[in-house]
């Protein structure tokens, strides 16, 4: 068997031991198995970073990963557990919408409500099923346990589904979109796919939070640095960015923020 | 051989080349080994932090572990070095206090002092031990270098061993402890374990910096978004968290604050 | 075939997805890969400081690592991608600079430009070609691509050096250096070997932003907690501390500050 690869997105933090104990669960049970960090920097309980992030990541892992999702503000309630088999890979997270945008983009074979505690930890408590959930059942489905043993089948009609807000052209052909991340160095992401932004990069105008940029570039170094501008992002949508500089701060952006693109006369 | 396991508890964060270099040091020593890290941010020097946070972590890991712990404020001085076989895993750490709780919890069966320089690195920093001293010696005790070739026996009654203090029931029957830990969600983890708090979960009261919460909850969502609660944590002691909030933050609670449980009328 | 090693030094931090989707692409190319973080938080552009970090990082690594290093604030325009072996390694950076140390310090054997795009991913961003292009091209390393089919072959003449900043000597014996990294626990490391301080240790005084130290220690504990002291740091460099304290944020020093030290009557 080639070895397995198990990430973790989780919005745990580095000071505590709770990341590194999930790593001792899985390890316990599992040795031959590759851990990688997506991030433990989710904001807490927010499920739609935590959504965005393990999406932008998971198309970038070998096929039959297993990433492990653990934004869970609903931990200890009566909120169900998942496992999930796409074409892609495995997940397994709490049901409370982390997955939607999976759920949009590959194709799903297989949900399964985890309820077979012969899979868990023998004590399971209240607040960190994190350790004695889902870190011990990503082990298991890395050892070849079939989802099927894990406990009862669902219908992707029967799991919770953020809806995923989606660019859209309005009637005068303005592009409206929103801000979906605000990363590390302050690049304000958008939904607003490449595929809509064609033409003349230099006929483009755009807009977040009163703030415009016109045309759309290529490179950070096409500006001088301390100056704005908009460009196609590594997830092949609109992102905004000061180059050496922080665009989310310096205008205030945050996530949710309103997002156009209009054509002018170049 | 089946991989061994060596975990990383330090207080080195992560900014610096530190941790990696210790990484390096122990896969040219021992390529095949699986390095886990704990945590590198206990806060500077906080010897206490870091032995509560590597207490927590090593009951998930297999057995025969390796677990390096370096919050070293005596880098440099005649403090000794020691290396920890128990029946559990192995410690490799300064002889200060942060082994203190694996000494209470495990049986012990060999303490050495690191004194063989032999497995060490050649040149010996006064600052760096967590390179040059600790993260070899562990290395070599993944390769099955036996303790008694790493040093000088030492007996249990000869090492730093800080008092760990314990919850205690008064004559009125108050519970009384503190606050031994708080985490990245402001959750307040205390030391009062739950069998000291048995009988119905609705006829106790707790206490801390004047802030009083009524119940033990089972759940952070049995009340509502921004309202208080005490449960049992993932350490099977009293927890108090705000729910969706920062409860340390908020109530101005420190390690070290006193805790008190009372029974009242239900 | 032995277990290769790849470091990563980065100025991505570790909320995003950036870190997990580079491991993801190495993973995808060579699983029987051993990844390794040095830092993800070089400060944003940092070039220099990207520099420091790897080459205090490197010589600690087994021989034939590949090491690479992305902070690249020229990413998207026609700045250089570079392989470089050495007698010690392997490394896969923009030409930017951030590898000048690793010219100084190691034999350099071959430097390739990466124009080869079969080792690239299909499809490359303009503003992360540690995903696309640097990740990749370590990993096919790893599986023992020889850096000539990466690429077309440069001098040393060719790429971009920055002049790292030596200690020198003055006429009258003063020693003058500069600080080159502060580090978490606000120790302030400067580029003055110990070469330069022999002697008796009790017979210097050192000197940074109108601060003075006397007598080169050898250890922490050697002050009281609070004060300040100079001692030889885990570079074999002049360092100052504050014991149990953070020497650069007390006095306000940062990188490139100008260091003195003299020797006066003992």
């Amino acid at each position: 068997m080639t070895q397995r690869i198990i990430t973790l997105t989780t919005d745990f933090g580095t000071q505590d031991p709770y990341v590194g104990v999930m790593k001792g669960v899985i390890l316990g049970i599992t040795p031959q198995v590759t851990i990688v960090d997506i991030t433990h920097h989710v904001p807490p309980q927010d499920v739609w970073t935590g959504a965005y992030v393990l999406n932008s990541a998971v198309p970038y892992f070998p096929e039959k990963s297993i990433h492990v999702a653990v934004v869970d503000p609903g931990v200890g309630t009566e909120r169900r557990a998942l496992a999930v088999r796409t074409e892609r890979a495995y997940y397994v997270a709490p049901d409370n919408g982390v997955l939607s945008p999976i759920y949009d983009n590959e194709q799903v074979l297989e949900i399964v409500h985890l309820t077979n505690r012969t899979y868990w930890l023998t004590r399971v408590s209240h607040t960190f099923h994190g350790r004695d959930v889902f870190a011990p059942v990503a082990a298991y489905i890395a050892r070849g346990v079939p989802l099927s043993a894990l406990g009862a089948p669902l219908n992707l009609e029967e799991v919770v589904r953020l809806k995923w807000p989606a660019a859209r052209v309005e009637n005068d052909g303005t592009v409206r979109g929103i801000v979906v991340h605000v990363d590390h160095f302050g690049n304000i992401v958008t939904n607003i796919p490449a595929s809509m932004l064609e033409g003349p990069a230099e006929t483009w105008e755009f807009e977040v939070n009163g703030h415009r940029v016109r045309g759309l570039r290529s490179a950070y170094a096409e500006v001088n640095v301390g100056e704005a501008l908009a460009l196609i992002g590594s997830n092949d949508t609109l992102e905004f960015s000061i180059r050496e500089g922080n665009a989310a701060a310096t205008w205030g952006v945050r996530v949710g923020d309103v997002v156009y693109a209009r054509r002018v006369d170049a």
